[in-house]
């Protein structure tokens, strides 16, 4: 196979230019005629010319990857962010290389270190969930790492990361205000930090309000499996809640199943809230009414600092935190007083 | 930074064993009593040990990595397929490195260089939209390479694929046979082969029965928002479709939800049929006939093929191919009789 490796210098003696001009071209750096370009690149594709990144690595040039560790794809949040940071990448040259960790603190450690070790020009780690040593050898191994949704150990890492917090207390201030009394939350899984800040928010304002019941908290983990069956043990209650707060929005949609399979209306008979805002949210009957992260600019951020922090910028205790926003969509109405109830 | 650098003998010398040891239960190679596996990670963590998979690679040590090239992360179709293979890579001791196209062929072209050039021991490309050309390069370079879901130019690379005409067949005699004769149909995205099947699934047999009707057939993108546009644009005609087929389960969601935006119960008043049988399908209400592709075995067998190709065995001219499956669920039911029309 080594006989027929094509080089750059096949490339650039068929298409006619340097090979300076053919790195350049395919590199995307530097301006040339569309004409060029393009007899580069059809050269290139007609060689079947792949470039050896991992030699260009080792020569010192760096390569044009970031990559970015996350415990999973199938969330939609996931992989709205996995978007957002690809999109931001793209824009500053740079492709993203997604892995995931299936929420494993070893196959994390393995993921980081195969990146670092010189698959990737800087690593985004989401929600790390490694030990505070783990950290802690990021930070003395000075790779260009930034940590997402971080609310864990103390670090001088830079970590970009949403509120979970503030929008949640909104969310239910909002059911108060609307005037229900019982309202029932669902959590997300156990391990994450996100979803202690949303349970702590809806504890912390239900007892404020003089409210808090722990029969009305549900543990979930951010499915809508779960949410149905969540929703229905809250709607099996006794004295059932006439609103329910779910720490995802898949969670919510899974209350909205379990009460419409009940033959309930939801706003009418239930308000839903959820929290994440994924596409969904608002192309579904009833929309949902939701919590949201400025996903785009947390992309934006990530690239920002990682770029920033493999030019030898100081990153060092960098925090990029940023605000979550109620939506108030359809899925969320007063109670029905008892005199109108179905 | 170099100084600092932390080796396999830095680790050995901590944990207390030989560096073939420490190689060996990093790469998961081998067995080894747990006491000293822990010791091992212990000690790698505790000096903050990354590998240098570069320079491995460089070494002639293959890299643990196979790379992945989807259209997007956002879909939940290409999220469970790269969750799948990142199953079935796990479990065979590879890692998987995830990059979107965006539906770019030169994105496509420019990652699938990348990663052939080093970053990745083989390569899935998923719905390969390049030139017959590009296809015929990647041939040439003999790079271990398996396409999914191609239905495009003839090939001599494997190809894993699913079908989507006999499932498309399958999804609209399911309505013929429920009564329907009126019968929507919802396009995938137009530069997507297998919505094309799709939609030649659908002409085909409403053709046959004598029941096709331009009309009722509208572009789509596989979205629920278009879901929602494009049910509404169906419900609206003069005479509308008592039954809808949509190339997405997305945009069945979209059409339910426009459904019942409009005071229609799905299926008394609309029957909805999906494709994809994405995770939410099972647990919204009502739940959602689809046809559905044997994800967990595609993964599986992309992996397979991949490390079949990387271990010099003949893959050309593979083709893998899988069928779809009817499953019917809430959202299919007979036509309301025309006398007990709401």
């Amino acid at each position: 196979m080594s006989s027929e490796k094509v080089t750059l210098a096949h490339v650039a003696r068929l298409a006619g230019v340097s090979i300076i001009t053919v790195s350049r071209v395919l590199n995307n750096k530097g301006r040339f005629s569309e004409a060029t370009r393009a007899r580069v690149l059809q050269a290139a594709n007609q060689l079947g010319y792949v470039a050896n990144t991992a030699a260009r690595s080792l020569r010192g040039h760096p390569t044009q990857i970031l990559g970015m560790v996350i415990p999973e794809l199938v969330s939609p949040y996931f992989a709205e962010l996995a978007r957002a940071a690809a999109d931001a990448a793209s824009q500053m040259g740079y492709d993203l290389a997604v892995f995931t960790t299936s929420r494993d603190p070893e196959r994390e450690r393995e993921r980081v270190g195969a990146l670092l070790g010189g698959l990737a020009d800087g690593l985004i780690i989401v929600v790390p969930i490694g030990s505070a040593g783990f950290l802690a050898s990021l930070e003395r191994s000075r790779a260009p790492v930034v940590l997402v949704n971080h609310f864990g150990a103390p670090t001088h890492l830079p970590v970009v990361r949403a509120d979970s917090f503030e929008g949640s207390l909104a969310a239910v201030r909002h059911l108060l205000a609307l005037g229900h009394r019982r309202i029932g939350f669902i959590t997300g899984a156990a391990h994450s930090s996100q979803a202690t800040e949303r349970l702590r928010a809806y504890r912390e304002c239900m007892l404020a309000a003089g409210l808090w019941d722990e029969r009305l908290v549900r543990p979930g983990d951010f499915t809508q499996q779960r949410g149905v069956e969540a929703g229905h043990e809250l709607l099996s209650l006794e004295e059932p809640p006439t609103a329910i707060f779910a720490a995802s929005d898949l969670t919510a949609f899974g209350v909205i199943a379990a009460a419409q399979a009940r033959g309930l209306q939801v706003p009418q008979d239930l308000s839903v809230v959820g929290f994440d805002d994924i596409p969904t949210a608002a192309h579904s009957h009833p929309s949902l009414t939701t919590v949201a992260h400025p996903i785009q600019a947390m992309g934006q951020a990530m690239v920002d600092l990682i770029i920033k922090a493999k030019a030898g910028e100081q990153v060092r205790d960098v925090l990029v935190e940023f605000p979550s926003e109620l939506i108030v969509r359809e899925s969320s109405a007063p109670p029905r007083i008892p005199g109108e109830k179905v």
